[in-house]
């Protein structure tokens, strides 16, 4: 059970019920009046818990598990204990999302101002906001309905923000443009002038940095991660894209919608991604890049020339995945040949 | 135009005027009584607008521009469209930052103590400090005139501000005494203890950290990169040098003047680099190295070995440059080679 | 000697005392009576200053160093200058470790909450505490004795400290419960969401994340790093365990003991690292991983697959790393081959 300093469990819901919730059908051992009172993993889950399978490499948790009901692929369940019941779906891991947001609601948030909260005289807050101790609202930022904005978080001067978004403890926005739904989480930055110098060695001269950062809605941004404002141009974060912790974004960056950009990726200044790109964690790439539709980049590629859409890179410098896994092979064997050479 | 919520335009100058602020030559087609009054980028630029080409790159942006006005160098006028005025220079990303910080200039500070800062009884502030809500500064802390300290940085006691600094919102400098014109950006963190233990089986003893993190004069940091004070000796960047977002320097590193560090570089322990060294996104060096005058090092290296002054290492492990890409291109063929015996 | 501004040295010590703190004895030159009163780094040091050579590179310092005293294993003590005494061990940084913190013991700290302070009502402090300005406590947060939460720092609700915990200033903690002596630098962020959703082309679904961080005795934790609460098991950093900036902890990732993480490391979700098992700067590991007690990972590397029980892996991918360096040669070897043919 989630630990109740913390969380508090919803339900209980009957087998029938979750099956509703999560789109997935009963198995045929199934008895739809039982009830569950939580979610576990297969693990430490008991008899009135339900369960999911996603990733195979947890098949034996499976078939051991005592969770009284599961999540799984129909091609999976015959590995199921006799005592479990099964809801059975092609995506475990989505209805277990489905399922898991009904015995964790979002905790509902009382609407304040706290007393220790610094908001400008010109700002405008939506209906229902909470407003943190310690947070600061600048002049003219106009905040949308049921925003929450954590403690000591600072929107600049001039920040819009949609309804419904959460800014996390101490994270900073300025200039910049923000959706509904949008999820920005501790410590992020965002806004700040990018790395915009003209270099020579009489020093660097800075560039002013004169677009904005415009977060399309229901992204979502993790713990610590920058993103630059544009360099005239804006830098642009597409609809429904979700960014790791400690991302590093440049200035004029476009991500389409849906990306997914893993920990610790890096992408430098003006490179444009299109929809659903996903790149793996600590990934780097160079500037002026375009990566097309649905591509994926491999965790720590350095990506120095456009991806197609719909292409795998890997490596660094990035090439075809398959052509990246031949040449690690080709590597591994010629330095086998060569110690036995050489011994 | 930039957008009026966060910037205001100065101007309009003559064409006349631009090139003196710019440095740059008329055009043999320019007027020079022209009036412009706003930067832009090619593709978007009017009539009215200055904009410039500098990366090759956008030179079909420059070709088909609508832009009154281009600095771009001479070896390029010749494909600039016919309507076009041109501000010839040999360097025109640098002509360009002046003539943006004209139309741009920095917005005029309001000094002030926000009412919820927190000011040490013994710390002094300079004459025309603006200092925001939430911001601490600590016991026996000095601000230099004209200083911007953003909401809720913190300077911890002791600590040594110049004139004309800009510390951004969130940032924590201890430990550390900071020269002229510095700008720190959000979420930057100065001057705590480096990862300083004596290892062992029994558990890693904490080795007390007695130095500090000198910053020369304008120097920029950018946004959650973190800089550990010296072990003893302190650490010290370079008067001039730019440091981008989410880099960490380790305790005793010292950075010569105009050093340029891109996002997520990690230098270790000791390590020296000398004047006007640059480094690459993600590189990586190992502690205690010394890196030469004008060196270059690649994106995502890993450096091991000391670099001499101005050569161009890449890779990881990082070898001269040339030597790099002929590793990449014999492993690309023998992998080539490898397939076609395969098949 | 350090910097006043900032520290205050305690002493002087005799050698004899300084042989007692160290665990070292006294060489053959040494005068038991001899007082000191600081300790410096050897290129600086002065007759009244203790030094300490662990890093051979550093012989040469040694050598010349005026240093009146020096901890140094014997093997080395025939470099000595003569008019230098010597206090000789085995582990002369651990020895070091113990005498500066006899010169530089831990600043008293002056319990007090800052007015500017918010507390919960329902939060619990333990005695002798001290709120730095601006921190934030949330509803039934439980802090233990003699702990220290910095300036704009914020602990969410429900979180538990032990005693004799630091906390750095804009640091953010939620969904965690931190042990005894456990010291968490600025910036740091923990217990925020995961990165957990279930992707589909319809957009990605947000699951749950119900678990916490759980954080052992003694750990410390550098600035601005990221760690992510668990998805319904707990993120857990085991006791004595010492994590360097900017690195990033994903979700139900088990650390044991005294395992040392470099900085700009990434470990992704459910990978469990036994004790003492050690990570070099920049390296990522990918998920649901099982590396062995005492394993070693290189910096910068790449591991894809499980690592054993002491084993030494590096390289992107990771392989053993005697390997590794055999591929790096064949391959130097390999690309000169070819220069020579081409050429």
């Amino acid at each position: 059970m989630a630990d109740p300093r913390f969380y508090s469990v919803a339900g209980p819901f009957t087998l029938a019920a979750l099956a509703k919730i999560s789109g997935a059908r009963v198995g045929s051992e199934g008895v739809v009046g039982t009830v569950f009172t939580d979610v576990a993993s297969l693990d430490v889950a008991g008899p009135t818990d339900v369960g999911f399978l996603d990733n195979k490499l947890y098949t034996d948790d499976f078939a051991k598990s005592a969770a009284g009901a599961c999540l799984v692929h129909p091609d999976l369940a015959a590995k199921a204990p006799s005592s479990m019941a099964l809801l059975l779906t092609d995506e475990p891991y989505h209805a277990y999302a489905r399922v898991a947001r009904s015995f964790y609601p979002r905790a509902p948030m009382t609407a304040a101002v706290a007393p220790s909260a610094v908001v400008g005289e010109t700002a405008v807050l939506g209906a229902d906001c909470r407003i943190e101790p310690g947070a600061v609202v600048g002049e003219r930022t106009e905040v949308g309905r049921r925003c929450h904005i954590g403690a000591n978080a600072v929107l600049g001067d001039g920040v819009v923000l949609g309804d419904d978004c959460e800014i996390g403890a101490n994270a900073s926005l300025a200039f910049c443009l923000v959706g509904r739904g949008v999820v920005i989480h501790a410590g992020v930055r965002i806004g700040q002038d990018g790395f915009g110098f003209a270099l020579g060695p009489q020093g660097h001269i800075k560039v002013p940095q004169l677009g904005r950062v415009i977060i399309e809605d229901d992204v979502e941004i993790g713990a610590n991660t920058t993103i630059d404002r544009g360099t005239g141009p804006d830098t642009v974060i597409g609809a429904g894209s979700k960014i790791d912790n400690l991302v590093q974004i440049a200035h004029n960056v476009r991500l389409g919608r849906g990306c997914v950009i893993v920990s610790q990726v890096g992408i430098s200044g003006s490179t444009k991604a299109d929809d659903f790109v996903m790149m793996g964690g600590q990934a780097g790439l160079t500037g002026h890049l375009v990566i097309g539709a649905g591509a994926r980049i491999g965790a720590q590629s350095g990506v120095m020339r456009n991806v197609e859409a719909g292409a795998t890179v890997i490596g660094s410098p990035a090439v075809p995945a398959t052509e990246h896994w031949r040449q690690v092979a080709t590597l591994a064997k010629l330095s086998r040949k060569g110690k036995k050479k050489g011994s």
